[in-house]
């Protein structure tokens, strides 16, 4: 069965005991399921701690990453594979969920290229950064995941990678879970965050756009604000790489990977309308209550 | 093949480096290596980054072991699982070794039981500390080591335990390792530490003891000091389970692995002269300046 990649943000409100209990259920279906998962209030509390600034690159097409520079990337590490990996793995062992934590310098999962030079925006002026420990990924390795998931492991990755010299690399979780879905040939990408999905006039969450189809992506990443628009863009890369559908979904909710396979959030593929493109929804792994809702 | 079992030690002074290229050396070969390593020195290095103190338990019979508190254990899962465990993969994966970092959580590799009552000897009095997130091992999951061995893959453990509540707990690489070994019907476990190996005086390293057979461990135990006594407890433990030999090794000098494999180090395991008993040393993976020394 193609597997689904779930990626949950690392956003402070985020609600990781929904999303694993969701993932530990459909694991018990026999759903193979890859968690991504992002790290940014844990590092940040982590960079709090020990009094290390936390500060963030603008490019100049208005993407907004951290700066991780030699100490940062220390932190980022600790509490990407240490705290936030090692916690979802516990909180789906507690669930009866046998899931395995690994970032992506594990078995070279995720191989990246160190950006050397980067382009910064800072008081409308650009600047070059040579110091950040940020990386443009470039391949998965779809078979130590297809591995694990063959034994019944449910693989739960942090965002690093493993640069072209043996760096450890910060990478965009979104991104990353966009590869490994298209190298997975998964079914289903859904990205979580603390907001509806993409939102027309943000933070209005009345103007939820539902869908997006491939023809709609300029359009879609011209309307995301801040970091809206790398899920876009992931959204863009796993369509690209042939994932049939991706879904942004709110993770502040209940049954939150369930509630987007039924329909909430933006759906992004192609028009529902076309007979060839379906969406694929599991009818058998929704609850009958939310397909009920008739939304 | 049987594999070869490493413990790293955590402290201050151990060259991983020169560990690691032994590894990839090992591994290059053929011979598969699981690599276990210690925490000691980078978890206190984020203590005192972060202000948290750092303080020890030392057991009745003399045992010392960290006090891990609910908020130790975060900078604890941080420093074991993020920072120390994915920088020796990335030195694996420059050296091209194919290593995968695991901690006892994930895929259940190492479960344990929380010690909440803890017997602790304190100015020669004796308290019982009951918020410690510290694990008595209890059984290990071979099958994930086995899975990822036999595709090619150098699993880097590091020593965190899932408690029966699905808690994070903290445990004794030393004896992780050993109850690993065991579990994987290892050829040799090898503990690296930053001493020579069991000293009858110590520090003094011209007393090292050479060799330790079965009946002499107890007073092999009671001769160790501090650190040294976890290390003793840990070689008689895989003796029990099966493994044919134990060498504690000094990882500050190159080829440690190498070196303790041709004969340096404190030896345990049933005495040479039983022709039964003759240690594997696997002459073909050790370089022939070694062999040659005729120490």
């Amino acid at each position: 069965m193609n597997p689904i990649v779930i990626k949950l943000g690392g956003a402070a409100g985020v609600d990781a005991e929904a999303v694993c209990a969701d993932v530990a259920a459909l694991a018990a279906q026999g759903q193979p399921v890859v968690l991504v998962h992002g790290v940014s209030a844990a590092a940040d509390v982590l960079a709090a701690r020990t009094g290390t600034p936390v500060r963030h690159l603008t490019s100049p097409s208005g993407h907004v990453s951290r700066y991780t520079d030699a100490d940062m990337i220390e932190l980022f590490v600790a509490a990407a594979a240490g705290q936030v990996n090692k916690r979802l793995v516990a909180d789906l062992q507690r669930q009866g969920c046998n899931a395995v934590g690994l970032s992506g310098v594990d078995g070279r999962l995720l191989v990246a290229r160190r950006k050397t030079a980067v382009r910064a925006v800072e008081n409308g002026r650009q600047r070059v950064v040579r110091d950040d420990f940020t990386g443009q990924l470039e391949t998965a390795n779809g078979g130590l995941l297809r591995l694990l998931m063959g034994q019944g492991y449910t693989p739960v990755v942090a965002p690093l990678a493993l640069g072209t010299e043996g760096e450890r690399l910060n990478v965009d979780g979104d991104r990353a879970a966009a590869l490994l879905a298209a190298t997975l040939g998964a079914a289903t990408l859904i990205i979580l965050s603390n907001v509806p999905g993409l939102l027309a006039a943000f933070p209005d969450e009345a103007s939820l756009v539902r869908h997006v189809s491939p023809a709609q992506l300029d359009a879609a990443e011209a309307m995301a604000q801040g970091r809206m628009k790398k899920k876009v863009l992931a959204a863009r890369e796993a369509l690209a790489g042939g994932v049939p559908q991706v879904i942004l979904g709110d993770s502040r909710r209940p049954q939150p990977i369930f509630v987007a396979l039924a329909g909430e959030g933006t759906f992004f593929g192609s028009p529902a309308d076309e007979p060839a493109a379906v969406p694929v929804l599991w009818p058998q792994f929704i609850p009958a209550h939310l397909l009920a809702r008739g939304d």
